[in-house]
């Protein structure tokens, strides 16, 4: 059997491909998309080559579906089921999984499958290892677009706050307000920061970050942003800095801001650059206790459902993301292009499959 | 000097008295209240003489107040300063403190000096040890009726929440709704909490449980309040609970609704009985990783700051356990009595001293 | 093709049977015994029905093996590997171990398969589901002796010390020094200790505690435990306890004689009684931060590595704990009785198959 | 009154200087040393210039001593008793105090008082803040010698493997061994560490690590330290890395040896160059949960008093580390100069006062 997918052909590439159907393995499912979003990850994997050279990989990572088959030991799903997938899905049994680090099984960032590994899923049907500990039951009275940013958008922003281990009354700054910033706006207020200094430009994002919490923009446009801060702290700095956004030199600025004994926690995906720098002095000389985390989002089955739960009871309203809709899949070209050209009114697009 | 304060005569008398006013050494302030609101362990200490017998002891413990004078080594307070007092007020330096838990300097439970070791704050001057380290300027902007909630009732009902160490996504019951369950709602909410479970039956109380993010609403007098949790969870049970309410019993109830790898914090006063009671079979024979955690909550300067800047930046509405305000000082009596009878409309009654 | 194994025929009786070999999944193994070592549950599983009523189930859970067969999704595994066996063998994928709490995949404790949701290792083969993650090779150079207290006096020993979380410097308090409790005081030692207290009677018990590491033993049939060590701690009391031994009411001991702040650490399996009881008064009244936490070992491969490990470089010897030795799976009656009867002499015995 | 100290008079030049005796506040404590050891923190004042410019400021941060007099709030020291006082000294009302920080309390750094923002300890009389909370009785039986390493050596070696957070059966690196990096290869086997990578090259340092724990050598000279680690470690890397020697590109090594999930922890102070450099890729793009903490140790009475009860019940032998002792104050010039030259036997010198 066939399938099609819209697939990086080569770097610089991409277009509809078609291709053998995935193989399901007795623990694993096969599934069909309800609707998808693209990432700026798909945009670095396919211009940037950020995962280096990949031939005719089908895209995308960030997807609900509906089942189609599932292998002779998957037990808590079957054909019809409409699933979220996180766009980590690791090894369960792996030692690293074992240790705590299920994004890391088999090795370092190898949770992280789909358009990296083994084709996405901007197919007709694509393939998710270990269905019963990698996929959840799409709640009763969620709607696709609540559900698509479960994929990834939610638990990597969210992430960013639990590496920042924000606590009652911190004062925290979101580093880029761009979706998985504005997730990690809408987390640290979650987890009960007070004030939210929220560092960005584009209006759209700014008008979403008051929703979610944002007490403070801090636009870059106005000036250094340390300087910002530190002056609406009256030279105290922040509790904890979240990274969303920025690049290698973004450190700079988050280890100057940061009180000692504060916590930074990264979500942005580095693409570019040998090293990133952290200042001598504002560490502390290596003695300010101010700790540098970073890491991908868990994924997995029960982050999932963990996460879905707090769109059931409210606690966050993830439709506010998306900016763009497509009805079809043969718009996907269209809205990886938006990621790719991020018109100024753009957060997150997604498509529908039907 | 004398003051005049209102007292615990005796096990079971209350009434104002005049004492000394209380010595201000080189690192304490005295502090004239401004707004001061009794609380269910007044009642417990002089009606069940929780504490023993005590004579003559000046009542209360919330208070947010005025500066009258400040010992010579106080750096960052001066006369006039309006001031948040914590409930409880550590000696810093010793070793408790040291490790972790100022709220057992210098022995169990003894950061709790108001109204226990020292006399309390129902007076025209009360004392503070270790000023600097113990009182929070009261932020521009903050009303008294927000600020002396923050004394004793969000730091209590928030430390229910660390205790119990909530995750995003997880399912919580709270146990008692009173004025700190009220708060444990709030703080679960601001953790990250979904589904939230609120146990208690006073219709007022189970509005504003509703407003500060409760999901569902268990009353006892449907039934088993275990019964009633496994059944909406779908015999999941909860991941955390939060005791706020009940008696030594109560544990018994949270361990078996509770999963395994489940945490309970407990922040209720347990003023009677020989035991507390762990059911073995539901505590897994001792192997169900259910852990039971349980402490008075920290108190000083800058847990007082930054509960004050929850405040400040809007996460939490303290005025709403406010239902009944006096105006003058010779309502104390009043205000205190309606703690004792608990009138249906009660939740915490504050007292402006002029 | 039928196996040999001893069985648990009904509550108070044991002896060989014989049934039909365990069936090989795509994920499990089989194993052949090479050492097997009886367990005081075995005892509360045949003569006390801890586990209620089974008939002609083979009992055991701690062994050493030979690989035999492999399903064909093993990767790391062949016929004829050596592997260690933990008694706790979860299922990796599950939510429960997704939380962090493999040992309760599936159901509290329910990681705890053998001898209890199926036959047990003391057979001619056993089953081990997810062999890749719930088996570790036997390094080179360790004795079967060694290797064989791997799979559950130390991971439950330590897992006490890891339940009451030691720091640098802190005085602990070890109550009950059978083989787990030998592997807390080594394992309290091993995480910077100072002061060990062993509370036990037994010499040649006592005589091994001081080899692992305890610097005081307090000796029950000397007096109330409780008063020897708070004399001995000029009655500061210690800053943690690890409860691996005694019964319900050893807690009412051990919450008695920790600081406020302190933690209790159960991995005794308690196998009788309604209720363990918190005595109020010295848990501060619910306020104390007396941490109360219990659980099974975690099992699992890295688990496994991870302790073998700290054999190999020679930071712990489990040989010490092997009293008795017997040679030939004959044996496995007169072994599993040694655990029964309790010699004074005796702390472990293993029977070689061969 | 006068005294007389060892001092810093300039940039590059030490000398006896003789200057008013500090005045005892209240909380305070005068002390007189009996036994100090000069630090390579010393050096870098003094030759580096890593404080700034000084001028006649006393040296020293690590005594035992006799207390002269202490203020009138101090309640468990009176002349006479003989003390250790930590490096670090923390003011423990502070705000980051009471945020678990005691070190940076009033500002990054300035729990480090002595030699750094007031005289040091290399005087006729030394001044210590907050006698109660910031020195410990020397316990009985202890020898000057073993007390001394106390003050900055062992909680700060020590502190490195606490920020690591080392797991039982971890496998460790540590980076530097001399005095503070021969600590972290002892805490790191107290905390349960399997494998240990010592890296160093000095003979002498060399065989005390190996009796500290050290399990492997790994010697710059015989070629990179990562190639060495990784083909010693089968390519997998190490769970844990400490920095207690090397320059700001030693975490280049750190985070290429270490595993996904992996953690540093520095305790090298960083003196100089602009940038510590983080390598993008082996840090897996931000993506890889290698964490990075640095800090100062932790001080205080508490720790000292933890610390020394660990050489008490004979956990570690600080005195390995002394390698060169002095009778009379005399010979301080003589020991910093020790710290100047590094001669290839020194570990660490000490000067007894009398």
């Amino acid at each position: 059997m066939k399938i099609k997918g819209f697939a990086m052909k080569k770097i610089g590439e991409v277009g509809w491909i078609e291709k053998d159907a995935p193989v399901c393995g007795p623990l694993d499912a096969l599934v069909k998309p309800l609707a998808v979003s693209p990432c700026s990850s798909d945009i670095h994997t396919v211009y940037s080559g950020a995962l280096g050279d990949r031939h005719d990989m089908i895209l995308g990572h960030e997807a609900v579906g509906e089942v189609v088959m599932v292998g002779e030991l998957v037990k808590d799903f079957k054909p019809g089921d409409k699933v979220i997938v996180p766009a980590i899905t690791p090894d369960w049994g792996d030692v690293a999984s074992q240790a705590g680090y299920s994004m890391h099984s088999t090795g370092m960032l190898a949770g992280w499958k789909f358009s990296n590994f083994k084709d996405g899923v901007f197919a007709e049907l694509f393939h998710v290892n270990e269905a019963d500990a990698n996929m959840a039951l799409m709640p009763e009275g969620m709607t696709l677009k609540q559900a698509v940013m479960l994929c990834d958008m939610v638990p990597t922003g969210f992430h960013g706050v639990e590496l920042a281990d924000i606590q009652f009354g911190d004062t925290v700054c979101v580093i880029g307000i761009g979706p998985v910033g504005l997730m990690s706006v809408a987390g640290a207020k979650l987890r009960g920061a007070s004030r939210i200094f929220a560092v960005g430009s584009r209006p759209n994002c700014i008008e979403i970050a008051k929703v979610y919490g944002a007490t403070d923009i801090v636009n870059y446009r106005n000036g250094d942003i340390v300087e910002q801060v530190m002056k609406l702290t009256n030279g105290k700095g922040v509790d904890r800095v979240i990274i969303a956004g920025g690049d290698n030199d973004t450190f700079i600025q988050a280890i100057t801001m940061l009180k000692a004994g504060g916590k930074i926690g990264n979500v942005n995906y580095l693409g570019e650059g040998d090293f990133i720098k952290i200042p001598r002095v504002e560490w502390g000389c290596g003695m300010a206790h101010k700790t540098i985390s970073g890491g991908l989002m868990p994924g997995g089955r029960l982050r999932m459902e963990k996460l879905a739960s707090m769109i059931t009871y409210g606690r966050v309203d993830t439709s506010l993301l998306v900016t763009h809709e497509f009805h079809g899949k043969e718009h996907i070209a269209e809205a990886l292009e938006l990621m790719h050209n991020k018109p100024k009114d753009l957060i997150k697009p997604i498509v529908y499959f039907d």
